[in-house]
């Protein structure tokens, strides 16, 4: 037991926040229009609705201060929390403005995520951590720790990443892990 | 002239931004007495002021944001991103007010830092760079690579890290490490 606790990077968007259901809700409501997820489904996430509409939302403020929870998400970093010490990694700093609403965010979904263990970051290329789950790939390919690529509509055709559809998936793997 | 850019750390309070200079500015704007550097020396920073007056100014919105540069550090660090991948690391999230105002002060003071190079955390106990320069011992024990402690009056007695006094010391220091 005294074996040193492995450590988990965490992203925020597409793996503990729900931020495609948002954009597809925000469009809905301010187009009439209700798009499915397939239309995030191969390309670029900033491609998924129409003209220029993702970039719009991404800087507007109280995006991602309303985003919803990524569905078994909170029971999820809770429970992998009690074996690993888990950091939760968010590249927030394209979009200043989302920096103080991740941390309330945060604050409000994950309050049994301590300060100390949040981290909003450009490049995710120096974190340091045994784990990293992401639905990226930019940020999984620099990672030199085991990567978990949390599926997302911009992920589909990725296999060189081992693939997790969804948290259940990701505390079966980890598990094995601790 | 391929080998790989080594990655360098730097903290902001302390070491790119002079906090210490500011409380004391600070502090004899509010309450007319002017403490000298000395005051600071050989205990936390916390307890540099009388009374909880440090504590007071660090959660004061407009502190972070006025804080003057550390002397000699925009030139050095403009030098150092020359040939190494510069990264500045502040343990900003213990006071979620003060993120937009160290992004927006690093935009001012050092706008050839990109935002990918950026990284607002708590603990620095993940961040993987090759060197880490910094004022705090609990962040520069964790760390894994070489360690530059900058001279703060809390780190006066310490003797496991390799000191470093000015911002010329550090150039002179890694321009043999290129």
């Amino acid at each position: 037991m005294d074996k040193k606790r492995r450590t988990i990077a965490i992203d925020m968007d597409g793996v503990i926040a729900d931020t495609v259901s948002h954009f597809i809700k925000w469009y809905e409501r301010d187009y009439g229009l209700r798009v499915g997820l397939d239309a995030f489904e191969g390309k670029p996430e900033a491609e998924g609705l129409p003209g220029n509409t993702v970039r719009k939302y991404v800087v507007t403020p109280g995006f991602f201060r309303s985003v919803p929870v990524m569905e078994g998400a909170k029971e999820a970093v809770l429970k992998l929390s009690k074996n690993f010490d888990v950091y939760i990694v968010s590249a927030a700093m394209e979009f200043p403005q989302s920096l103080i609403e991740k941390y309330e965010w945060l604050q409000e979904h994950f309050p049994f995520i301590s300060w100390k263990n949040i981290i909003l970051c450009g490049d995710k290329s120096i974190i340091g951590t045994d784990y990293m789950i992401d639905d990226h790939v930019r940020n999984l390919d620099t990672f030199k720790g085991t990567t978990l690529m949390f599926t997302a509509g911009h992920n589909v055709g990725v296999i060189h990443h081992r693939r997790v559809n969804n948290w259940k998936e990701i505390i079966e793997f980890l598990k094995e892990e601790v």
